[in-house]
Order: structure tokens, then sequence, then C-alpha cells
């Protein structure tokens, strides 16, 4: 049912020394970076030949990603996101077969503009999957 | 300097649940288990189209997985590898920048039968990384 890994998103305490770090060591090109008020997330993007690095900051009030730096002080993986041709197809698949989609079990429009669920890490050995739909 | 991502590795304490999971909610084909006792681990692999998942479990005494698994009760994303065309040249290279490369410095020969490096997590936003050369 997934397709390409479309993302992995690495939570950070501190986005501009995160964004020195691995621009200076490990020596990838980063976008600037991207207040985006309504994810709860300051993020800079990480092209890498075959998939994305997103690095997150926490933005603001009720960020998803600061209940997260509270157990991992220094950051972490906080989820990586697959790719699904339907969503709406995926929801009703995940949910036949046991799965947990977060909220109100409904698509959302996602950081990229792009219709995405989160799953409950609890079915997938604690990793956060993220769902993003990428045909339409 | 780093390339493609290699492989997101998922430490899990009961690998036939979790290949079930992937198997079945997430509808991808899985390899079948390989026990590789030198790196104290039961593997799995998990081809995605532009990347590979592996889930591990831990396998014998000493395994760098369970002190994870100690950590993390349902398990969690253990470490991303990328890719490196030279090893040695890498490890230079991060030295002069500062990470810390784990172990006594020196590529091993990892569970692909490539040279490779884990580096510090302290460096990385608490992340794991491996590098793996691929041109050798």
């Amino acid at each position: 049912m997934i397709g390409k890994l479309n993302h992995i998103a690495i939570a950070t305490p501190n986005l501009d020394e995160a964004t020195k770090t691995y621009a200076n060591i490990l020596g990838v090109k980063i976008s600037a970076p991207q207040d985006q008020f309504e994810h709860g997330v300051r993020v800079v993007f990480i092209e890498i030949p075959n998939t994305k690095i997103e690095l997150l900051e926490p933005l603001g009030e009720n960020s998803p990603v600061e209940k997260f730096l509270e157990k991992n002080k220094k950051g972490g993986i906080h989820h990586i996101c697959f790719e699904v041709e339907d969503i709406d197809h995926a929801i009703l698949r995940l949910e036949k077969d046991g799965a947990t989609v977060l909220g109100d079990g409904k698509a959302k429009i996602g950081a990229h503009g792009k219709p995405v669920i989160f799953l409950h890490p609890k079915d997938f050995n604690g990793t956060l999957i993220e769902l993003e739909e990428v045909s339409k």
C-alpha cells in the first residue's frame, strides 16, 4: 500500500544549531527556515538524492513537537512519512486492519499542502508514521 | 558529503509481530528473517520504492539493540543510514568537524558486508547515524 519514503522528520530544540551541524558536518544543502504557524513548527528541508529530511523546531503554543522534546531533550526522529496514492482508501484499509488514525480519523492538509494522516505509534513499534497523498 | 538514505532501522521487542504489522497494515513485502550473530540482531528487510526499512530484534548477549529497548519498551527508530563514497575520507572530515565516531573510530564491516561507522547521537539531535561506504 505505501509508496516512497517522502521524508524523515527530526525534532530539535535549536534549529539554527542543527542546521549548522547538518550543513557543516554532513555537507548537505539546507533550505531557508519556514515558519509554519498552522502546524506549530519552524522547519528546514534537506534534499538528499532519494528522499528528504526535515528538521523541526517547535513554534508557538501547543506545538506537536514540544511534548516530544520534553521526553527527548536533545531531539530525535519525530516521524517518518510515506507516500500513498489515495489517502481515503488508505484510511479505510488501515481502520479495517486495526491501526489507529490520530485526530478525528480524517485527512488534513499537511505541511506540504497535501492531505495527510498520522498513525498511532503504538501499532508500529513506537514509530510515528505519517501518510501523505501524492496523486491529487 | 552524504549520499542516499540507505535505510531506516527500527528496533522491536517482537520481530514476528512487527513483521505481521508491516505486511498486513502497510502492505509491504518483507524478506525472511536473518540472524546476524556478529551484529547481535535478527533482522528483516523491507524494500520500498526509494529506500529500505530494517526491523531489528536483539539477538544473543550484548546486543546493541537491547539497551535501546530498555529505554523504549515498544521499540522505535534505532538509527538511519546514509551512503558515502569513501568512508576513510568521511571519517577524517567528521573528526575535523568535531563529530564523534563511535567505537575505535575506524570503519567496521557492517550488516550488509560493507564498511560502516556510527556517529554519536549527541552531535545530531539525538539521532544515531550510520554511514555506509557503497563504492568499494
